[in-house]
């Protein structure tokens, strides 16, 4: 695959090299190496252009609505202060879920106003650092109101709140990326809807200001908006018909999937399977026209928070082959990235497009089936599975794409694995934006 | 649940409340307090009598045998050094993974000759260090072999090897856990054996001492182990007979499960899902007479790599409850511990047992059925599904049990949730063996 330019964003291959902006990923290597950095690969490397487009994709649509709106990154897509420290410049602000997500935020300057602070189980210190700071505050349940109104009371401070509906929509994803379907355990759902607002009622500390709604992730259809955004504006004008005057926002959450099939067909032999195939991924454009439609004239404020979408195709995972292992039925391209830091293809059988960045320098390079895996000891570390590709070379770089999002932050030490090196480049520029781990830094919790 | 005495081990309820060894679990929270922690759950509680009484099993088993054996702790379960110490008191040898682990083997005062290096994807480095060091060193694969002879011949040095072999049995287990099948990316197959015997022999620095297969994990049937270990004799008298004169060994490998499901008769109500139902377990003294009967009077030194066996059992994670969260179909204990924990539930489909450790002080505490989830924010944060069980009070502590091996080293900072402590138990003296990260910790690879 690696002769075909198959890539429209920032990762690019001229002459079966594959270039990040303007560097040949091989030259990150040397780079790395002449920072006195022993183990080059696995890195993940970022595109700063890809991260700008993506969120100029969500800004321009955003622009000509007349109506309010904020653009929240989702930090836990990627919490890598060198990649938030761009968001922020391009204007968003952030969803939070935790709180030392909110104490990174605020060390990297965000205002308190640019913040909202989610989650199905907050605790306290995370809740009194919300409010002492003036931050918008999902509440997720019952439970949650109480928590909010005992650290208000005991704060003497006002909370600004959105609460957190579930409206029973299945966005069709992976179970695990599946969080506003009865079943799931955010958000309340209609059922449980009075109890809530009658505790938020009787609490002056407590002003709600909107209503949140976040069905998922790896969205592939618009319609699934659409529904969201009627349920959630019915719902809007009951709260605002019953007297909450300082209601103003609709936060629809994030969700929209990237196209991680690449569009890429493998074969055309039809006895070998073909995973790899086009799917209709709706742009940033398209779900802000479908919200603006449904909320027509009415005076709402809204908020996106998008994560995947706005980071996922901006990073890959460079990784060297160790060894190719024919066996039966299966052979196995062994590289040095694992699932310690890739652990979506385990965890949601998740796909992720794998290619080799150079030309195979192998003396028999013919394609065929292959399962890219690991060195962790366990079968859950693969990458891809039945892979057409060429053999590698022993030393050949390889890419795993569309690892921007929710790969690095879920990163593990697992069989004692250091975790790796950061890139982030810009045009012919690189910075190294996270070192990779030592083995002090592993054992630095411990006694030893 | 929690007025039952289920559990013949370290960890015993009396009057309804948790105890490991002779420390109520509620009293490790004061007592993390009072060394200035402030988030004091979730933490690991480990019993060191436990994990004694495990390594007994296995050594008693051993003890008895015409043949020189050796038992091998698979520290990829848990690398806490504060454990690993135990093992090395109590005489283990180790099987490792990664360089990184043979580092901190090494450190921690284990000799050369108490260490295998095992791995399908090792990259040079790692094979110098063992080599460097007389470990005996796994071969997994054609290109291993050439990696390993290319490392001899530029140190000078001579690598004792075992070569892992793929003897195709299926182990039953979760396919992420099975290790020793075709299709699976570990060791060698029947069909590729003649070259890479082949390869052994053409090199002198390379002497083949033994074999060794891994079929997987979790494992709970005796008949898997005799069939391996049938499989292993023919090869190994094979191997002897081609003239490999200093065989020696055969190593079996680890896998042996334990019993998640701690016997527990949930309920009588047929109405409600019975996911606890009792399984039987062979003991380490079933799996070792197996073994020694099919190798007979042949004179073979034995390995045996348990990892969960030893340390599974041993160890609690410690959550308190954030809220109780009522649903349609589904209600929610929501706690401060998750995935970033004990990923295993999500990764693997695995049950954890989960009870309260303490009794409820929750007005209506009549028994129900509940999913006990942490505050991650995805759906795969789930610790346990369908759980029938006490509501329990806010901030009620609750323990999840068997979370002693591929827990505690599977953790992630995912939503920048810092890893928690890890308490070791004696008797009635704690020890702290890890202490929970910081801010800091977590940023520290980060320029900020």
């Amino acid at each position: 695959m690696a002769e075909e330019n198959y890539f429209s964003n920032s990762f690019e291959y001229k002459n079966g090299i594959l270039f990040c902006e303007n560097v040949a990923l091989e030259e990150v290597k040397t780079w790395l190496k002449n920072r006195g950095i022993k183990r080059v690969t696995p890195a993940f490397i970022y595109s700063k252009s890809q991260v700008e487009t993506n969120v100029l994709l969500y800004k321009n649509a955003l622009r000509h609505l007349e109506r309010k709106t904020t653009l929240n990154y989702a930090l836990k897509a990627n919490m890598n202060p060198g990649l938030v420290r761009i968001m922020k410049t391009l204007g968003c602000s952030l969803t939070l879920v935790s709180g030392f997500e909110l104490e990174l935020a605020l060390k990297l300057g965000f205002t308190p106003e640019r913040i909202v602070l989610n989650g199905n189980g907050k605790e306290t210190w995370e809740i009194e650092l919300a409010v002492n700071n003036d931050c918008l505050l999902n509440i997720d349940s019952l439970f949650n109101v109480k928590q909010t109104i005992g650290v208000c009371r005991r704060l003497h401070r006002k909370a600004r709140v959105l609460l957190r509906i579930n409206p029973d929509i299945d966005p069709m994803v992976h179970q695990y990326n599946c969080t506003g379907k009865n079943g799931s355990k955010f958000g309340v759902q209609e059922k449980y809807f009075d109890d809530v607002i009658r505790e938020i009622k009787s609490e002056p500390l407590i002003q709600l200001v909107g209503i949140h709604c976040h069905l998922g992730s790896t969205i592939t259809s618009i319609a699934i908006f659409r529904e969201s955004a009627d349920v959630m504006l019915q719902i809007y004008r009951k709260l605002k018909h019953e007297g909450f005057e300082h209601m103003e926002y609709i936060n629809l959450g994030g969700g929209l999937g990237i196209d991680y099939t690449k569009h890429v067909a493998v074969t055309t032999d039809p006895k070998i399977l073909v995973k790899e195939r086009p799917i209709d991924i709706p742009t940033p454009a398209d779900l802000v026209k479908v919200v603006d439609e449904v909320f027509g004239d009415e005076n709402i404020s809204l908020i996106l928070e998008p994560g995947r979408s706005l980071i996922g195709n901006a990073g890959i995972l460079l990784t060297s082959v160790l060894g190719v292992k024919h066996g039966e039925p299966k052979s196995y391209i062994v590289v040095d990235g694992s699932m310690t830091e890739v652990i979506r293809p385990a965890l949601y059988s998740a796909y992720h497009h794998i290619d080799l960045a150079v030309p195979s320098q192998a003396d028999d390079k013919h394609k065929m089936l292959y399962d890219v895996v690991g060195p962790v000891c366990e079968s859950g570390d693969f990458l891809g599975k039945d892979r057409y590709m060429s053999a590698p070379h022993e030393g050949c770089l390889m890419a795993v794409f569309d690892v921007g999002a929710y790969c690095a932050c879920m990163g593990s030490n697992y069989n004692m694995r250091a975790r790796p090196a950061e890139v982030l480049i810009s045009g012919d520029k690189l910075e190294l934006i996270r070192r990779p781990e030592t083995l002090d830094d592993i054992l630095a919790p411990y006694d030893i």
